[in-house]
């Protein structure tokens, strides 16, 4: 089937390399996908008909082909050294969005559209209803705005042209049309060569004879391209890394390729609903149990929850992966750069690919849709890229038991919960975002790593006989594959969670643990803790790093609220998986991924602040983001904060990695503490 | 329906109160336990009439009569001043059971059975084929054994004669039949009028008008019994604290007292498995995947995992909750002392409950029994006190998605791992306790805390107007409830972790992540990280405070085994929730829980050391126990070892842990780390 122009689910003329993951919808493909096309024919008319209903529903497509309009006729786009990277929703006032009710008008609707010309990165607001450009500025600062899918198709073409690059593969025994090269980040590092130029690096593979093309990496050339002209600035073919190509076998992953025997099959197994799910989805607002909360994709951080209320009551304003950092950890010319921000780099909604039922979410889960836009500004759908689910995994809400004279007692309620569930594929790596909403007022947010690692070649095939110590400690990672390194990494995830307890201004309060001690004559107890808790007044005194030996819980509390007791009405935050850099605080990479310096932060609210390292991350120096805005050192009493949870995992890769990484999880959550009168769940009724 | 002897599923004349938590199986009940009493006559008499199979299996209900018949024959039970505390398997030699193979006779079996003659603890060994007594010797140290349910009877007759009592009871205008006592351990720190005897002190809570006693202490009025001659030793009523009784008002958590309006009913939702589980249970050992273990029910720990293999290669020998540390954090009279040692001073099997279908454990989980012995050393049953489900949770095993030219690559499996759970419910706490294997390898271990505060009484109805600060610090709590303080506490859990990875003769590795620096000349990148191990060859290398600023993997290793590649075979522990102890190191409860200093350790794996707190715990004074053992610095480089890892959490509690507990979680992982060649479930199949 053709789709009509207006449809436009298929971005024009791109050439789709695995890191350029737009989904093609394409319905004569006989692919999983095709069917949902298919299927969902309708759904598709509905989608491109959808008008906004709420003030942070994001731009639907009839709103992007005006905005794609608009552009056109201010010859915005379309001109030689014109890259449009990105056109979202503008966060509209947030003053404005709590007023709105259902039902009212929805405030105006601005377009956020980000290009570069001539290699200047530039900002421009469009107000949709009028159909008139309201702000043209350069951006300020060191940064540029992500690879685009219009890079793309050039990138692609430049090492195919490039002599000494068909020298190299020559020399290698390799052909062009056997190789594929991505185009990776390229940091920042003050090389005096790469100043003042958007860039990026390639890294090359062999692409012949796998899928998992991240496997057989041809080590040792590095391709610096100029993303302004296009061309090769610098050419790296090291002669001291000329390490083979990994071999092909045991690389591919897929089901299909695999040969008996195969894992010990399990009977089947799923999560049932026979009268199907208990939430509803409406646009993007979803309602379940005692939560409400609207839910958007966005192209740079993949989706947005926001206005999450529990029966009714404000939790949190915005919530969202604000950026990654996932810095390599070996200092070799082909890899000391790769230190990449995903978000700000390449974008987390962008690098999603519709889910697959039955496998990345359960039966009933429901999907939601993104139109997001293509280089020439055109809409484009990436369908089921979020799923909605119940989830019931055996757990338990609560419980007790026991034997009270001649009264037994057990009550013990099921623990269901709501999870919304994104995955985003940044070429290699996946990763696995869950929000998930409990009945008892806790939001847990998880992620999962998994996909393939990026890999680094060597002439080693094993560690044991004759390699030295010296080769050994040059591993910088695991031998995990005959001519494989894992390279060691790090995965830091800075979390934007603006709550709002209870209403808008909120306090941040440190309850520190502190060693109490009695003299014999109190007490034949030596020593005891208490809470002693301590309100952070300004940006400076909520730089949290944790420690085991000095514990501390946090609250986010609404100094306005108080429960019937007296206590102040406040949602904790329950560290889960954490880690500290071990980078030197003054390198490059450290400064320009700042927020990782703690691991959790709060500011004051401010409508700009969304991007913890920064507003544009390609290349940038560490002259915008959250280290930045909170050397203000701002007032964040009593007012409307922003709470930063930076969550993380070092990784030191191993065997069971290979060809495809077991998925590693890592969580943290917000807990209701005295935000409710009483247990919020006391009234759930139990299964029979 | 009455019950014959050999059945004989109810303790002799014991008062059931509500610590008391053993199993009356009575199929003339209307409660949901008579149902599968009546549907399971079957399988009752399997159990009695079952043999043990496997050298590790539980001591059977015949084993048990066995035992009894001679420990009666030969005078040690029925007598004045003889207490019967557990009969148990004794561990078999481990090298025994390593030999044996299925269907060879098992070796020997020992019964390992405590009693506390004239307040003198024993420990009697009897060879349960020879129906002999092989062993019979004081045991040796300050501790005591758990109160027995023997002393349940006895307590509670004490506190109706005692006139002072009565008398405070009156002065409240209490009856003492509106009341019940509950045994507290008593700790231990010198005070001179407890030396050298074997107590309780009995907390009193108001019954009538609720089931939820914990929410109605009487505060102020501490029983200290004798438990030799269950005599009061000391009275104390303070004048000080005569806080009002909390009203009965909401503290009632059955869904039977619950009144409209109910919580958002969900439409119904299960895990199901049409074609039925996956696993099989024959005896004790579960069969599953690509995992073999052993599980059995055990009176004082909750359960064993034992002899765990995935792919038929060893993980570990023996695993399982060794040990708990709640202390509560205030210095007052009648709370001071409460620093429970859960396991030896209660019992963790014992305090299990039969677990409720659908509510406590998925449709399709299959359940275990177990038998214990009763304080006259007849066996009782406590049926469905093990659950074993597997769990689909909608989680990702492993994904990956990418476009790579016309290919559009979409991989990913869905979930499924196998849970063995127990619930200890310790008076007013209830411990979920999962272990939960995956098929990628990885182990973990979560538990779940949920259940009824622990309630401090006080005249306080609001912290608002009239509190002074003073009373507030006084609180050493949360107010949760009208009158009603939840006392800060912490929950330290020790588990047991006799990993024999690929066999039995391990090393403990800890890889330290340690900054690396390049001079500018070798590299733009100015700082890195890399992994520098160093095994530990003694105990004291071994112990372990997790550290955010240094930052650590530790790999349990054999050094006998590597990869084709050369790496080393190893399972790595992947740290979860831990806390680090806020108590003077120098104090009584720090030194009887000592190994609370150190988030993880390394022994030398010995037979007897078993529970982290020592053998005998109720009063005990620190002479025994993990951080005792551990300074006995010996080797453990490549040697069998066992790992410790103390699980935490502290609490400080908060209104919607009121009236009963909304479950907090906390796990920890051990992880195969170059166990196997590849990733062990490439060749999972997807769900269609």
């Amino acid at each position: 089937m053709a789709h009509s122009n207006s449809m436009r689910v298929l971005p024009a003329a791109c050439l789709i390399l695995s890191m350029v993951i737009l989904l093609i919808v394409n319905c004569t493909n006989k692919s999983a996908h095709s069917r949902i096309c298919s299927e969902q024919k309708g759904k598709w008319s509905a989608l491109l008909n959808r008008k906004a209903q709420h003030p942070l529903d994001p731009l639907t497509h009839s709103e992007m082909l005006a905005v794609q309009t608009l552009l056109r006729n201010t010859s915005l786009l379309g001109k030689e050294r014109q890259v449009l990277h990105s056109v979202e929703l503008e966060d509209p006032d947030k003053q404005e969005v709590l007023r709105w009710k259902p039902g009212q008008p929805i405030p105006t609707r601005h377009a956020e559209v980000i290009l570069t010309i001539d290699g200047v990165p530039r900002k421009i607001v469009v107000d949709v209803g009028l159909g008139k450009i309201v702000e043209d500025t350069e951006i300020p600062g060191s940064g540029y705005p992500p690879i685009s899918v219009d890079d793309f198709e050039k990138i692609m073409a430049s090492p195919a042209t490039y002599q000494p690059f068909l020298d190299s593969l020559a020399a290698r025994g390799l052909k062009i049309d056997e190789v594929l090269c991505l185009p990776l980040s390229p940091g920042w590092y003050g090389v005096p060569e790469d100043e003042n130029k958007r860039l990026t690096k390639l890294q090359c593979f062999v692409h012949k004879d796998t899928l998992n093309i991240y496997t057989r990496p041809i080590e040792g050339i590095v391709i610096v391209l100029d993303l302004t002209t296009m061309q090769v600035t610098r050419y790296i073919d090291s002669p001291a890394n000329k390490a083979p190509i990994p071999k092909k076998d045991g690389t591919d992953y897929r089901f299909s390729a695999q040969t008996p025997p195969y894992f010990a099959a399990l009977n089947p197994i799923s999560i049932e609903q026979p009268l199907g799910p208990s939430f509803t989805l409406d646009g993007h607002v979803v309602k379940w149990a005692n939560w409400e909360f609207h839910v958007r994709p966005h192209g740079r951080v993949g989706n947005i929850i926001s206005q999450a209320k529990v029966d009714g009551r404000s939790v949190m304003y915005q919530g969202f992966l604000s950026e990654l950092f996932v810095p390599y950890q070996t200092p070799e010319q082909g890899w000391y750069f790769r230190t990449y921000l995903d978000a700000g780099d390449y974008g987390l909604g962008i690098f999603s690919l519709p889910l697959q039922p039955l496998n990345d979410c359960p039966r009933h889960a429901q999907y939601m849709d993104a139109v997001f836009s293509g280089p020439d500004g055109a809409p484009y759908i990436t369908p089921n890229m979020i799923c909605i689910f119940e989830r019931y995994a055996g757990d338990i809400a609560w419980q007790h038991a026991e034997v009270l004279g001649n009264e037994k007692i057990h009550e013990a309620r099921a623990k269901v919960t709501l999870v919304v569930r994104m995955i985003a594929s940044l070429g290699n790596y996946d990763y696995i975002v869950d929000w998930e909403f409990q009945t008892d007022g806790v939001v847990r947010v998880k992620v999962g790593a998994t996909g393939v690692l990026m890999i680094k070649a060597t002439d080693m095939t094993s560690v044991d006989a004759n390699v030295t110590k010296d080769e050994l400690d040059d591993m910088r990672g695991t031998l995990i594959s005959e001519n494989t390194i894992g390279v060691i990494h790090d995965h830091f995830l800075a979390f934007h969670m603006d709550l709002d307890v209870d209403g808008p201004n909120n306090s941040f309060v440190q309850g520190k643990f502190v060693r109490y001690s009695e003299p014999p004559e109190v007490s034949p107890r030596r020593s005891y803790w208490a809470v002693e808790k301590h309100v952070a007044k300004t940006e400076e005194e909520a730089r949290i790093q944790f420690s085991l030996d000095h514990p501390s819980e946090f609250y986010v509390v609404n100094p306005g609220k108080k429960t019937r007791l007296g206590n102040q009405v406040s949602y904790r935050v329950v560290p889960g998986t954490s880690i500290s850099s071990l980078l030197d605080p003054r390198s490059s990479p450290q400064t320009r991924a700042a927020f990782t310096n703690n691991q959790m932060w709060i500011t004051q609210y401010n409508r700009t602040e969304k991007y913890a390292a920064g507003f544009l991350t390609s290349q940038s120096h560490g002259d915008d983001g959250l280290a930045v805005w909170s050397n203000r050192n701002r007032n964040i009493e009593d007012t409307d904060i922003t709470l930063w949870y930076i969550l993380g995992f070092h990784h030191v890769p191993c065997q069971e990695d290979f060809p495809v990484m077991p998925t590693a999880e890592a969580s943290f959550e917000i807990k209701p503490t005295n935000f409710f009168e009483r247990n919020p769940i006391l009234k759930m009724q139990p299964n029979h």
